[in-house]
């Protein structure tokens, strides 16, 4: 499976634009999953098989496996996905970032040992931190470009010449550059409206990873009038806490599917 | 132990700004140990045993475990220096960089779960990105600065306003500003001098993390006059190829004592 090919046949087939972040904190689980040694898969495999339907991918976050030493349930939950649900991609939320070396060796955890169909990629190290993904040409790598948190402006919002913002410059880079095999994507906040509509002149029909909705108080309508492609589509509109906890007992599962319907449809209404 | 506290006294005692990277790449195992289910860990604690007399500090990179999927034996791997050789500092080279929720469980898994003493973060996503590793007030936080690899110009090299790079706002910004408890740290890349001066410049005497000698064509000299601070300590000058496999049979961890003790010495030569 090619990630882009299989990411925009699921944003016309599901009719969706939602992500659905798979955050598991295991504090938030429902009382009868509680204490299980395989809580954080159960969880998670409830949201997938409730949801699965309604999204255009899944987007594990590795920090939370990795502070649980559950590395092995997130093999195991991104192996399920690809067996329950083979027309669905999934985003490894990883944020790596290192030199070439050291990149082919995180590439390999992503794309061999969690079989992702796609990772987060911090560009802060430039070009040759990155190719070891790009080379995987069936995979899709995403470039952190303007994050939705309040500090992303620290760095991402000066001026490196002529007006242009970092964040911009990391967008025409990957645009003009790095994205040679058709393979990028780009993180860019709900939050930050004005810059999503700058991305998207810069690159394109390029899709674009959008957290920020929800908890962090991004506006859907903002978001699809900003980054939305001609064709209604070019977004991964990212929902994390406010779905995988919109229950907290036993039906958790259908609570989340609620409001993923609800938040799928808020979109297709501003499409 | 604070992070800080026992650097500096490894600076000290051991006569040493020499840090040992762990990158342990199974290709490249001795035969006797190739096809172990824990070479990784005995190979990386045949290092350390062998040079832990010789470094102010020792660096695993996490990428060639999770590669691997050998968490446990970097988890075996740290309790072990910390068992054996407690006065020695132990960084997990990570380059984490998220928001503020997923940095706090990024901080949990390095110093929690693999009991790091310092971690390295990327700092694209600004302060609030950082601010859960700063919590941790007896670890070291390690940023990202001016990396060695030639991609790091990509960015780090804008100017930023009024002839300010990207990697001089970002020496500032943590100096003046992430830094208030005392426990930051930078990498500078050993391939770029001029760039060490300027950052020193900056920070005062902040421990600078250098990578890039040997393997990647960084000079001793160079570094140690770009960065030595007034007492001559002030640096943590990695290596971890040129050691690693210095030798490639049973006796590969005397051969890394060996190349270990020259680096030491090359290093206090230029002191």
């Amino acid at each position: 499976m090619h990630f882009m090919t299989a990411l925009r046949a699921a944003w016309q087939s599901r009719n969706s634009l939602l992500c659905v972040g798979l955050d598991p904190y295991p504090a938030r689980f429902p009382a009868h999953l509680q204490g299980r040694p395989d809580a954080i898969l159960e969880f998670c495999k409830g949201i997938v098989d409730a949801t699965a339907d309604l999204v255009c991918c899944f987007k594990p976050q590795i920090a939370y496996f990795a502070a649980q030493r559950a590395e092995d349930q997130l093999e195991d939950l991104i192996a399920h996905i690809h067996e329950r649900h083979p027309d669905t991609p999934v985003i490894l939320d990883a944020k790596r970032g290192d030199i070439g070396s050291t990149a082919a060796q995180y590439a390999v955890e992503a794309f061999e040992r969690f079989r992702a169909d796609a990772i987060t990629v911090n560009p802060y190290m430039g070009r040759d931190s990155v190719e070891p993904y790009l080379e995987y040409a069936d995979k899709g790598v995403i470039l952190l470009c303007r994050t939705s948190n309040p500090g992303g402006s620290d760095l991402q919002f000066l001026d490196v010449g002529g007006g242009e913002r970092l964040y911009e410059r990391v967008a025409r880079l990957v645009a003009n550059d790095w994205n040679a095999s058709g393979n990028c994507g780009l993180v860019v906040g709900a939050t930050f409206p004005n810059e999503i509509a700058r991305v998207r002149h810069i690159v394109g029909d390029m899709p674009l990873l959008v957290p920020g909705i929800g908890a962090q108080g991004g506006d859907i309508a903002e978001t699809m009038q900003a980054g939305g492609t001609a064709d209604g589509t070019g977004l991964m509109i990212n929902s994390s806490r406010a779905i995988l906890f919109a229950g907290s007992g036993e039906d958790y599962a259908q609570a989340a599917r609620r409001v993923a319907l609800e938040t799928r449809d808020a979109i297709n209404a501003k499409r």
